[in-house]
């Protein structure tokens, strides 16, 4: 395969690669270690770099959104094996200019409308920047104290913008240390895993182990996949996956959650944990937390909401109604990697107690011991080692502050409203659920699903933008999930603009 | 609490904050949504954010290594509410040089030796730069070609120069795909994880799940806290803790494995998975791989083989005995973000065969699926999002090459025998275990472990180097890793002048 060339970048970046086309020079080695890129070749490289990321988002939006490249064309023109020697950051960064990006979907262009938005902003760049060049390793206190202290108020700031019940802040207002919390991982993956575990423990305390084969997890048809993958992970023998229909805008129905914890608990089995989503992936459905909650309580199980997207929507008054009854629940989490303007990875969860999870994950050896009354947040997470993300979200909640972040969500919530009108006045397609948190549904009314298919492939072949099909109740579905950093008014009336002429093209006219 | 001041930094950048005093402008909104940094801004900050990190590094062998804050110094000088507002990123970034810094352990000072090495290079900094900026999601093959293939093309580069045997490799000389192949994951806890859950997916391979109380691990009481922690996770009920001891180096006892096995064999149990280490963390002993290996196929276990550390000594020939027999295990992990110059989260795992994993970990909503003959690493691991790692990696590997790589970790290792040599020459010293993979174990010979635990402490608070203790078979012993990007070998000679100095200043004079 020749790799293609890279048709719209804009010319003086051309054939430049990173580092303006200067050699960096490479010293010999001597007694002592000497390192191929040294202080002052990485200040012109790097400089040259960041030069190159602000032309890229100057540019990203003219670029076409989805690689062409087809499976195993990147491997065709890369060595089988790493070099003998040392390379030139030149040589290495026109390859990564004319090999590798040719192979990358730009998720941040303003065009990109797919799963959902992978958070981007320059305060979040310079603070993974600052994380990577400090490369502290935080998994103790005393290992890097600024990262757990800094990790610790930022987690609070975020509740509290949220407006999270007091019990699931580290801090309380007179300064004292509650047993609740929050913590940083990776994904919303890992935070319901590790919500699961905090409910095994907290439920098998006293019992024996042979209770495991017992338990029954309980969650609706559009609970994102990671939350079954839990299960796996943690062998839970029972779940039940509650169905949902159009009718209840895919939501979980209380009354059949209720139902299957009365008739587990009938055949002797121990219903233990529940999941409640807020903004559903394929349809951002919200489940009743507060009825949940109450069912939670009455028959004590652990209620965990997974807003990893929409739950950062929480900041804005006019949506908390869909957060009533999160007191009742014992975790809660949400990505900032998603739709806050911070990079990946930063996925945040809160617990209302935070000691069913020390005890489902904490065991220290005596070289990872640490200081008495502080955070060690490896006992909070699957991984010991741990990066300094913090910082990325400390430099977003400060450059935005909340009224910024606030206009931000509100600016893709209007946007998908404005979708959704646009699609409405089409009579050739309905609207499949009602938009929210950003996202729109839609599909071609009265015709196939494989039409429906062919539409959105043959939109994105144009590579003016990107989107991808979902399932709901047999139907499928086009997302279009707003989000990104740059997308504005007119990107999503034009992207609409296209859609309409796709199905011209395709369809041949409007059906009338 | 009043912030120390930033007491050894020097002076050009004391009260500059990162973008060089200038005051980057914030735009009002408008109907378009804006953002407070924009992309001149951004230019601004990011280039004077690099300049401070270059000034950092010719610098930071100066600064104190480890913080002297207490638990909550850092969170008693911040805002305990994120602003309202959006801040100035001269005052954002002069609070991070004046509040965050103060309370940051200097991992990537030359006198860090404690736990093992977090790495850095500046080509890894600059993959690290590279992927934050792209902000792509490749959890599949289609949401980013060039993150999937190049990782890929990269994992099967490392595995090669360290000579893992072809069935680990994911494509063959003849550019097959194979059964097996690797993956970048984000730890070795992780690793360790996933691999327990592929072994517990192929014993389970048609048994009923009540055999999942039948399950027994096997490790060594030197294995790292993660793998119990591991079994853990995944409710493992049975796990053997195999004693080791001083005169056999620490290393497992295959006899006691094999008895251990056999034992539970005949209690009606099901042995499935075994962890053998590679530069364990106290000591960095290596359990015989070959004979685990043997005893693996015999009894039809897992044997997954844990290198976090030590794993990339594989790529020096005069290392390879210490991996004989890594044929027979099913999985291997290393982490190049330890001692291979790419920065933290970089931690790769390779399987002889990838079904068992897959069958773990897959499962694929119509939301998520992508092309059929593609990598879709999410199925590879517990999280679904991932980010662009192999950039790094690449980066790493092409500036560097494999003889520079090589030398890299031979100056470590020369390093940590010079020490143990300037150990041996002290009476009033003992060397503990004998130094490997660049580490190095001793002690106050004939003195309680109070009197090493003192030493030690003294001697971090200098500031001028950091290390930590741990226990060896009862015995208090210092830890001296060796791996830092700029650990020079007078780093290591000035650092064990000061340890005697300190131990003469303890107590009083040698003993003689």
């Amino acid at each position: 395969m020749a790799v293609p060339s890279y048709r719209s970048f804009p010319s003086p970046l051309l054939g430049m690669g990173l580092n303006g086309g200067q050699n960096v020079p490479i010293k010999e080695s001597s007694g002592d270690y000497e390192h191929p890129m040294d202080v002052e070749s990485f200040r012109v490289a790097a400089k040259s770099m960041i030069d190159w990321i602000c032309d890229y988002y100057d540019n990203v939006e003219s670029l076409p959104v989805r690689s062409e490249l087809s499976v195993g064309d990147i491997r065709s023109v890369l060595p089988s094996e790493a070099p003998t020697g040392p390379e030139s950051w030149n040589k290495i960064s026109s390859d990564f200019q004319e090999k590798i990006m040719p192979g990358v979907m730009h998720w941040q262009s303003p065009n990109f409308y797919a799963y959902f938005p992978s958070a981007f902003s320059f305060p979040s760049l310079l603070g993974d920047l600052m994380s990577s060049a400090l490369s502290v390793n935080g998994f103790l206190w005393v290992s890097s104290p600024a990262a757990t202290e800094l990790e610790t108020v930022v987690v609070d700031w975020l509740g509290k913008m949220m407006g999270l019940p007091q019990a699931f802040l580290a801090i309380d207002s007179e300064g004292k240390r509650g047993k609740g919390g929050g913590v940083v991982q990776t994904t919303a993956s890992e935070c319901t895993l590790v919500a699961l575990l905090a409910a095994r423990a907290r439920i098998m305390e006293g019992r024996p182990l042979s209770d495991t084969s017992r338990l029954v997890c309980y969650f609706s048809d559009q609970a994102h996949s990671s939350v079954r993958k839990a299960c796996m992970v943690a062998v839970t023998p029972h779940v039940r996956v509650l169905p949902t229909c159009h009718s209840t805008g895919f939501s979980m129905e209380p009354a059949l959650l209720e139902a299957a914890i009365k008739e587990d608990l009938a055949a002797g089995l121990l219903p233990f944990y529940m999941v409640g989503t807020i903004g559903t992936t394929s349809s951002c459905a919200v489940d009743p937390i507060g009825e949940m909650g109450a069912i939670a309580q009455k028959y004590k199980l652990w209620l965990h909401v997974d807003g990893a997207h929409a739950g950062v929507a929480a900041i804005l008054p006019e949506q908390r109604h869909h957060f009533a009854g999160v007191e009742l629940a014992d975790s809660f989490n949400t990505n900032p990697h998603k739709w806050l303007l911070t990079t990946f990875d930063c996925s945040c969860i809160w617990f209302r107690d935070a000691d069913p999870l020390k005890a489902a994950l904490s065991l220290t050896p005596a070289y990872l011991r640490g200081k008495g009354n502080a955070y060690d947040y490896q006992n909070w997470e699957i991984p010991v080692g741990r990066r300094f993300r913090s910082l990325k979200l400390w430099f977003v909640l400060r450059a935005y502050g909340q009224e910024k972040l606030q206009g931000f969500l509100r600016h893709h919530i209007r946007l998908a409203e404005t979708v959704a009108a646009l699609a409405r006045k089409d009579e050739r397609f309905e609207v499949s659920a009602p938009p929210r948190f950003g996202l729109v549904c839609f599909r071609l009314k009265g015709r196939s699903n494989e039409d429906t298919s062919a539409l959105i492939e043959a939109f994105n072949k144009t590579g003016k933008a990107f989107l991808i099909t979902t399932d709901l109740a047999g139907q499928t579905v086009a997302r279009i999930a707003c989000g990104g950093f740059m997308t504005q008014e007119r990107h999503v009336r034009a992207t609409w603009q296209l859609i309409g002429d796709t199905a011209t093209a395709l369809f041949s006219a409007p059906e009338e």
